[in-house]
């Protein structure tokens, strides 16, 4: 793969994929970069952040933003280092967060970035711990799921990128935490490294017996990432006045049909709270969250961990892996070199 | 029916009902009026509510209240007129709500009543308009639905006690309503003396394509009473931000297995809340709602409707109706006369 200077490699979408995406709904596209307008940012893209998000803007299913367009470039945050600048903001070498695209170079307005400090942790851990993964989960937690002290607090795709953090944060609140993954290694990296109290492995049968004895003191929160089978195991389980942070519902992105959900009749009963968020609506939390984080992140007390792929033209497939649970932590492709 | 001063008339439950509530799913029992005991009060009934929620008084599902017991007195709200009294807030000839039972006479404790004006409306709307049904409205649009003027707002079972009051409240805060009721008369009352702006007749077919006709810009608030199809054609149409206030499923109600409900996938992406309650966990709004909308009803400008039948011996039929949307308005049972 060569990548001239002056030329940049993005990845367009070439169709709208039918079920897992695959790499062939992807063309390479090499273009000469533009010149930069006034107060634009030319980075060049060491890290691409691979989200589930991600299956919703190639589809055409409505949804909260619109989808790419055909043969347009594929969306996603990186970290990226600059250089060129027309905007007094940025000088070349400083890392900025916030470039959007599946692009080995990009051209971004400054106001749509944020320099961080390349001392401060790994990179990676700006698009994941610190980044959008890491706010949507703080965001979450203050103003939905709201854990007190003594609760007991659920999280599926407990080790992903957002939940990792949600769990995380529900511990630090004085909560039983108990995790839902997929597969020992993720449960025991949950418990072990994370502190959840418990993590229940949704591939083995017995789902609900499982989280029935994870949660002796029924459910009181539980932060939604997957969908199917075990929301239907969780909302069995909620406590009165429970509340659920509809984050995610990774387990149906790629069908094209949904299935039906549960019968909502407990939610009365019960006094649930079933709300969603998307965390681009409260903008002012990623700042909160990169100062309330960064230091926990420093000081080794929020843990994190990253499954990195080599090579822009392994992002089709990462996306496949992310919807498929294939990652273990956040989904990252590595686009370029940490140091120039 | 003989109803001698000295003894009372209760009906207790005989078998929890399959299905459908029966009249010989309860019995008759007569037995003398017990002493009172200190700070009790004696109560003639004059009239029974009827109301959704006690087709799960007589179920052995777990509920957020425990089941009225085989043998035990059914419970419901009455207004009735006091015969005797141990508490110096009651004597003789006041007109009291609050005693519970589906019975001729009620030994209550004085701290459960409320003494109301007899001259203040009809007896009967202390049970609906004015008690637990319109505290319930008031309670649910207050604490969730929060409808905002030019906002959209469905109310299911449109003409029912508390679903009249919901759109009554709607329109008060400046938004287009649009009900939802079963059959021509209800509709046509529901639009005509209500003052909705539409009612869609869920008996028809197209309901789906009559709910977008009657809400061109999507549905901002939802007031769920009915669960069902209804709720399946409404989640399909709600706008970003919408709150979905789950006050009851009664169509479901007299079902042994409850059917599955809509995917929540939508939660995510418009930021839906669907929050249930229960009127009993904030009894402050039980006299906050009495005080603000006893005027309203005397001014004729929040309107109520009651279907009434007679006779305690009927309190069984009376709840089938209920079940299956056989009321107009209200549902309540005459068990005395309204003066001595």
């Amino acid at each position: 793969m060569s990548d001239p200077y002056g030329m940049r490699r993005s990845l367009v979408l070439r169709r709208r994929p039918d079920g897992e995406p695959r790499r062939d709904d992807f063309a390479m596209v090499d273009e000469p970069i533009p010149a930069l307008g006034e107060g634009q940012v030319l980075t060049r893209t060491i890290f691409l952040s691979i989200d589930p998000y991600m299956r919703g803007r190639v589809a055409d299913r409505p949804s909260y933003a619109p989808p790419v367009a055909i043969g347009g470039v594929m969306t996603g945050e990186t970290v990226g280092e600059v250089l060129a600048s027309s905007d007094p903001s940025f000088v070349p070498g400083d890392i900025a967060v916030g470039a959007r695209g599946w692009q080995s170079h990009i051209v971004s307005n400054a106001a749509a970035l944020v320099k961080v400090d390349r001392r401060a942790g790994p990179l990676g851990a700006w698009l994941g711990v610190l980044g959008m993964p890491g706010t949507t989960a703080y965001s979450a937690m203050l103003d939905i799921g709201q854990p007190k002290t003594g609760e007991t607090v659920v999280v599926s795709a407990a080790s992903g990128a957002v939940g990792s953090v949600a769990g995380q944060l529900a511990k630090r609140a004085g909560c039983r935490v108990v995790g839902v993954a997929g597969g020992p290694d993720k449960c025991l990296w949950v418990q072990e490294t994370l502190g959840f109290d418990d993590c229940v492995d949704h591939r083995l049968s017995g789902l609900v017996e499982a989280l029935r004895e994870a949660c002796p003191n029924g459910i009181d929160v539980y932060f939604e990432n997957v969908g199917g089978a075990v929301q239907e195991a969780v909302f069995r389980q909620l406590n009165a006045h429970a509340r659920v942070v509809m984050c995610g519902m990774v387990s149906q992105y790629n069908k094209a049909e949904f299935p039906p959900g549960p019968n909502l009749g407990f939610v009365v009963g019960k006094r649930v709270r079933i709300e969603g968020l998307i965390v681009s609506d409260k903008p002012e939390r990623f700042a909160e969250w990169r100062a309330l984080a960064a230091p926990w992140v420093r000081d080794g007390s929020l843990r994190h961990r990253e499954t990195i792929v080599d090579g822009l033209e392994s992002a089709p497939e990462a996306l496949r892996e992310v919807l498929r649970g294939g990652n273990f932590g956040k989904m990252l492709v590595r686009v370029g070199k940490e140091t120039a």
